[in-house]
């Protein structure tokens, strides 16, 4: 994010603040889990499903138990007593010459790791305590490969206690792209707000710029390994040996997280079909071909456990695949689709009973009515493993436009159950995104990702747009541009019709401010409120570079124009010129009420 | 629109197509009105206002009646009986000198007007015995001042049975913009889908540039009419025979709807000063601000008999306006909004009993949890008048983004019961909308409201949607573009990486498009279609000079890149250039597939 949200307390934030609430009856709330805990969740629409009554804690390895016991007990080797955040007291009985290496594992034996630690710093709202117990229920997770430990990274988490999260991918493709224009691309998704990064590259030098973008980053790094495990052999060649050397190379490099398309099965592939456009996942796709030229299950389905002892040895977290995601609203919700989806439930209890975090991934194209449903069937099926969606895209039609169709969908899937949103950039569908694509799609889902965080209640979330209220209740149009997620764009847009900050904006024009009407009319708690009193009209700075450019893509000013804007001074854009005194280019609010009533038109509101 | 939807006949579009629903169990439904008719309809959370037992069949002039009868009965005068969509017999008698001048009079009345019999034409869901019957209940409106329709304008509808419309608002600030520059601006919100458009002029001759904007406009003009009402006088000076004057004026000037804030009432301003930014509606701000000088009631209020009078002279429809709506999601759902829409309920009812049509306005900045609220409220309070409502904004924070961020709001919005969808574009809070503005709004809320159709169900709504995503299955691009809502910027996108159609996109290339492999898997449905095969790889046609423009705006290629793309033949961009070649600039797949192999990275699937 480009500014650090201002840490200004724990606000509720999903009633009218400042105000008797009335008759509003709707809110989100805070649903306690099936053991006590709690998550945010919206209110279930009647006919959704219900959530699972199990967690990860129903899913230990062979030879451990667990209870809630009432008293604090010895600290045997093989047994453990920890008060958890609910202040109730677990018990958890484990091999003694057990060594935990995952966070999950860590959990379970209710140490707080410096990661959890980290955590509940970047989540305001929680303490270390509770996720280290969301945790364990297997609802959060924390995909830190010990390996990039030791880089940049600073741990982060996914899940339905924390804020929503936001993934960008990049990778080069054989037609486009290679390694130092995606570590570029990954430095400005970072800037811009991306929570996690996947490297999905296809061509150039995979290794390296794999290895390179790790090295590089401070947020989690996810792949798909599916891809270099079949480059320079036939696809046909694949087995769980090739597959399992793989991933150890890939989990050695310091991936944080590797999705795997497992639930693709053999019996799945009939519900295929009847789709309108079949299967649109690339590892879907190439493990289907897989099955159906050897007339064999999919191997990194039976390979499972294997698949898990790797992933647990550098504590890489699962993104289980979803390979059967459907391509097109028509294809959405199908069999192929939920089929699939229960037997990614099975493998979340596989992955559980080994130590390994798990998040599941979701559709891509689904009509708005449908994604609380979807949602919500994943926290059935999936006891509630962090829901990681792509969009999804809520109509099909408008390719160019998709991080917008896209972001819709994510809004109400982020509000309805998922804990990271997969941006999708203008180029969807089209091409491989470029650095501006990366920043639309970024923005987008920030945009997605909040607005969810708000409408759940999520403590302390709304406080920045309050903070923004107020400056805008207050004419004051820096503090105005300081709260935006990007400053440089609305300075820019602002000063494209009017490079003087006052008392209103081109929008309205000075007579027509209402709330500069307002402020006569009542006095607000904010206009009573030093820091956001508004003080005198006074000429913005020149745009910088940055704002420059933004006005030049946006192609609706000449160059001159610009460079006017860029350049001007109070000199340059003063009373003598004609053109832009009806910009109201002088500094004095007054002086520019006057030459509008006289020059444009008669307006006397007072 | 640019392009008309393919009209593939009525198609219910929330299960999937082609498959067994499966475990899907929420759809969204078609509730019966409370008259036995119909709307579409998001199902209710719990705690949701129950719609209102009430249609404007309860709120008939003095001296009406009407009631559901067993026989069709003589036709004399003052007495009519007709047969309604449902089947069922309404009697209504009536004054015998009575002669019908607006929709809702002559549906009244059981007349189906040349405006029902074009509505049902555009809606092909609907027959105009129907759409009558909707203007009949309230639930829906027809704006077509008699004097517009002397113009261009095309009659179209807004209400619940119908699809959801999408408005551009336009018009000269003081501080920016002329008639010229306004009249473009109103073709090219047509252009782009805009169903209707207002006219919010306060600077230049307001006069000219409506009658411009009357004149030109095939869809339905609204205007503020307060706006001129106090241009030239003093605020003070205001009184009812002004507003009367000043409402005849625009109406035989052929306006179509009036934004009157006649729900703003002295009791009602207690409520704004917890506010965190007050009153942010400028016909609110300044009706209160009258008040408060005056000590009397809203004078629109008072004269709200004297006003209809006016309206249905020329069958101008009410868009009652929320004075109160919020500026922010701290004001969202509070007192002064909710009190103020109750009021609108008893306006909504005594408009209704003067034979206006009525729409009802709604807020501009809801936290997305509470959109289905007030929504809701809508329906029961104002008995289901149409509710046009301006965005909302689900957060604050993305000045420059909110086209984007209220786009979002208004999915949900439309979803749970708008009819009408106000477009927000970039410049909003910031400036006035520039051409290129106006563009990105009208997308932005074609998406909205597209997104919603699909979500509810109305017939035929999916069918583009699934014809690209058979065009896509198919890999067949000029039919992906064609059926695209913005087939210039999809083209230029796509063709920016890779100006050759070929089986793949340069997002994954040849090898790893799941959509080529998966086509060799299982044959889809749409793989039969001889319509959408994929033929072979042909270079695209060279750009268009909008496509150029549209990649020149994006600023991601230099303009050399652009002019190469735009001026390009097979040899300018053949094999003898090294450069080329890697974007597959063959148009041979089978040599792009090569080249790509052994220049960038070799992969085998097959």
């Amino acid at each position: 994010m480009s500014h650090k949200l201002p840490n200004l307390g724990n606000n509720p934030s999903s009633t009218a603040a400042g105000t008797t609430p009335g008759s509003f009856a709707k809110k989100s709330h805070i649903a306690p889990g099936p053991e006590g805990r709690w998550t945010f969740a919206s209110p279930d629409t009647p006919g959704m499903p219900e959530p699972s009554s199990k967690t990860a804690w129903d899913f230990l390895p062979d030879g451990w138990t667990t209870e809630i016991v009432d008293q604090e007990g010895s600290s045997k080797p093989g047994e453990t007593v920890f008060r958890q955040s609910d202040e109730t007291l677990r018990k958890v009985t484990f091999p003694a010459d057990f060594k935990p290496i995952t966070q999950l594992e860590s959990a379970r034996l209710g140490i707080v790791t410096p990661e959890m630690k980290r955590v509940a710093e970047r989540e305001s709202h929680l303490t270390a305590e509770q996720v280290r117990d969301e945790v364990a229920s297997g609802r959060m997770v924390i995909p830190a490969n010990r390996v990039h430990l030791e880089h940049q990274l600073d741990p982060m988490c996914i899940g339905r206690a924390s804020k929503t999260k936001v993934n960008a991918n990049m990778g080069a493709s054989p037609v486009s792209s290679g390694t130092h224009e995606e570590v570029e691309k990954l430095k400005w998704a970072e800037k811009w707000g991306a929570d996690t990064v996947m490297d999905l590259s296809t061509g150039g030098d995979l290794d390296e710029c794999r290895q390179a973008i790790i090295e590089n980053s401070r947020v989690p790094i996810g792949t798909v390994p599916i891809y270099s495990m079949i480059i320079g052999r036939k696809l046909y060649d694949l087995n769980l040996d090739i597959i399992l050397d793989s991933l150890r190379h890939q989990a050695a490099q310091g991936v944080d997280y590797f999705t795997i398309h497992a639930g693709v099965l053999q019996e799945h592939l009939q519900y295929v079909k009847d789709r309108l456009i079949g299967i649109v996942s690339r590892g879907g796709s190439l493990l289907a071909k897989w099955m159906i030229d050897h007339g064999e299950q999919n191997p990194m389905y039976t390979g499972w456990e294997q698949i898990c002892e790797v992933m647990r040895e550098y504590d890489v977290t699962f993104s289980i695949g979803d390979g059967l995601r459907p391509g097109g609203l028509a294809d959405a919700t199908d069999q192929a689709q939920l089929a699939e989806l229960s037997t990614l439930g099975e493998l979340t209890e596989r992955a559980w009973r080994k130590g390994v975090q798990v998040m599941i991934e979701g559709p891509g194209h689904v009509p708005f009515d449908q994604i609380e449903y979807n949602m919500k069937l994943e926290r059935q099926l999936c006891h509630g493993a962090p829901f990681y969606v792509l969009g999804p895209l809520v109509t099909d039609i408008f390719p160019g436009y998709d991080h917008i169709t896209s972001c819709i969908g994510a809004t109400s899937a982020a509000y309805h159950g998922a804990s990271m949103l997969c941006y999708v950039t203008p180029k969807e569908h089209l091409g491989l995104p470029k650095k501006d694509d990366v920043k639309q799609g970024c923005i987008a889902y920030k945009i997605a990702a909040h607005s969810a965080d708000v409408a759940l209640g999520i403590p302390g979330t709304r406080d920045r747009d309050d903070e923004l209220t107020k400056a805008r209740a207050a004419l004051n149009w820096e503090k105005h541009f300081e709260l935006s997620f990007d400053p440089d764009t609305a300075r820019a847009y602002h000063d494209e019709d009017l490079d003087v900050d006052t008392d209103f904006c081109a929008m309205c024009g000075h007579d027509w401010c209402s709330v500069r009407i307002s402020k006569e009319i009542v006095e607000f708690a904010s206009g009573k409120d030093d820091d956001y009193k508004w003080d005198r009209a006074k000429v913005s700075a020149a745009l910088s570079e940055e704002q420059k450019e933004i006005l030049a893509k946006r192609g609706v000013l000449s160059p001159e124009e610009i460079h006017k804007l860029a350049s001007k001074t109070k000199n340059a854009v003063g009373a003598a010129e004609k053109k832009a005194s009806c910009h109201s280019d002088y500094t004095d609010a007054e002086t520019a009420q006057q030459i509008q009533n006289s020059e444009i038109v008669e307006l006397k509101v007072d």
